[in-house]
């Protein structure tokens, strides 16, 4: 497998990014890995480091997108920037996936406008991996389309339950939408009409979920826009962190604080581990012609690495071809009444 | 001050809700409860009890709403009913407001049918508060009405903003759209519009806030739809819950596992102090003539205690009548716009 990363995406770019490749690269046999960005700045972070070479390629791309920018016109103003560059490497067959921990909303876009959705994907999403004390599971969508439709619902449950079939391995991944009851009556308009689709299709279909039940491993697959899968993504991101460090304030203002703090300093890792985005690397795009993973901005060297690992499965996998093949046994006839209707 | 209480809502009714009253007459003075529910059942519970007894009154209801039961069709059949009968008392001015922990759906339908809306409201709405770090946070609506537009928004913004100043006293609280980017720009249609709505109004509108920094203590009001509000709430509980599980499984796993479990022991405590929904009892439901608060399902002695006195504090306050004013300050031009236009 060929993976086109973009070196200049992420908070902590290039040097975090570099560094993830060649820990890939050496913890991983049979990749290759193209280093797209500016030439000079990721020669020097390759310098000292001992690697493979014949595994390594540098594409120039001496524009980088920041995160700020308002992705559209970032996309057609900068023409040489390391993510698009990246994306055309896999377009032109060059590479079999793109990594970037870069600007997520540019990195959608090209993804679209270069590779295109698959074949009857209405709307690409974003896949994200999210632990429980069970076992993790896929939210989708997780923030790439704010606005949707219960057909939209209806291709994320398709493209995340091929996710947890094909790359989690788990049998018959049970799929639920995120809602505000439990019954087929609760939600809003969006999840109520989504109900429908998602029980008459070929799925593992459990109803809905509640907030307080995803994290206790109850669904393999929790379903929702994007703006409330990026809500829930951010907040529990944000309540995690809040919960660790209110916890150290407490053990800190006790008589044995500071013994205290020694004894849990390895649970508060072990958890950190389990729970930790770098630990995922990074979540795939779905719907896409083409493997393309989205890391997180703040991704350490760490996460590039696993979030090459990912790119690496999936492609190896062909997963994109069999999202295209389940949407399509799936859909035809709704994607017609859609069609017919708008 | 004489709050209704519901005697036979919440899991753990009637024993725990009557627990909680003795708990609320023994330490705030100056109050009066009126108990409604099965008579025997409440007298056999207040029957060992030591209380004030001028200051206490038993109203039999007959009828329990069960939890599972479609909130309409329940207050259609069920005519004596023990939150219906507990409304009934404010509306009919033998109390000054009504507490339940029983059916939250069939308590919000009563008060918009017994007690109506105050003038100018469109939605009432529940209001949370969500602890921090730093200082707790009013997240409203958390749940009243799943699809918004929005006036509906801002007008939550406007109650929750009334909420902050006159309950929690902070002078200026700063308001906040959830969202999924701190731009205006960023968002779904309905945050986008609100924002202009809320831009314009007499607030101190701080912008979009995203889910990762509502657990910062950035904002004091956060302001959502309800199904959103519901999710983000749900959600916390959930993960707040499972955080404490993994770190205690982690903690035991530990070869030092009894040891440091002994010492955060207190730390757990207190954090669970901090984030336990009983230390705030209730959450009110704003937008209604008459003060009405609503207990979580599963509130024991200390919660309902809690909630009767946020009961207590919201109809000293008249905080009913200091948000119909705001309202009705604020929302006169749009509410025009929307009459003219709908």
């Amino acid at each position: 497998m060929i993976i086109a990363l973009d070196a200049m995406g992420g908070d902590h770019a290039p040097s975090a990014i570099v560094e993830g490749a060649v820990e890939a690269l050496n913890e991983y046999g049979d990749m290759e890995i193209v280093l797209v960005g500016d030439e000079r700045a990721v020669a020097d972070e390759l310098r000292d480091k001992s690697f493979p070479p014949l595994r390594v390629r540098i594409v120039h791309a001496p524009e980088a997108i920041a995160m700020g920018e308002p992705p559209l016109s970032a996309i057609r103003k900068k023409k040489n920037s390391s993510i698009r560059r990246a994306v055309d490497l896999v377009k032109a067959g060059e590479a079999d996936a793109v990594v970037s921990a870069g600007h997520s909303g540019a990195m959608m876009a090209l993804a679209l406008i270069v590779l295109g959705a698959s074949a009857g994907v209405e709307r690409p999403a974003i896949a994200t991996i999210m632990p429980t004390f069970k076992k993790p599971f896929i939210l989708i969508d997780a923030g790439a389309n704010v606005d949707c439709s219960p057909l939209n619902l209806l291709q994320f449950a398709l493209m995340g339950n091929a996710y947890a079939k094909h790359i989690l391995g788990r049998p018959a991944p049970k799929v639920a939408i995120l809602s505000i009851g439990e019954e087929e009556g609760k939600g809003n308009e969006l999840t109520k009409e989504s109900f429908k689709l998602l029980q008459a299709a070929d799925l593992n279909f459990i109803g809905n979920v509640e907030g307080k039940d995803i994290f206790a491993g109850e669904a393999d697959v929790v379903v929702c826009d994007g703006f409330i899968g990026n809500i829930v993504l951010k907040t529990s991101e944000g309540l995690a962190e809040a919960v660790i460090k209110m916890l150290k304030q407490e053990i800190a203002s006790l008589p044995t604080g500071r013994l205290g703090y020694l004894f849990i300093k390895s649970a508060l890792k072990g958890f950190k581990k389990k729970t930790d985005y770098a630990e995922q690397g990074g979540s795939p795009l779905l719907g896409i012609n083409g493997t393309c993973i989205i890391g997180h901005g703040r991704s350490t060297a760490k996460a590039i690495k696993n979030a090459i690992k990912v790119a690496d499965e999936f492609s190896r996998k062909k997963t994109h071809e069999i999202i295209r093949q389940e949407i399509n046994r799936n859909t035809l006839p709704v994607k017609g009444n859609t069609l017919a209707a708008g």
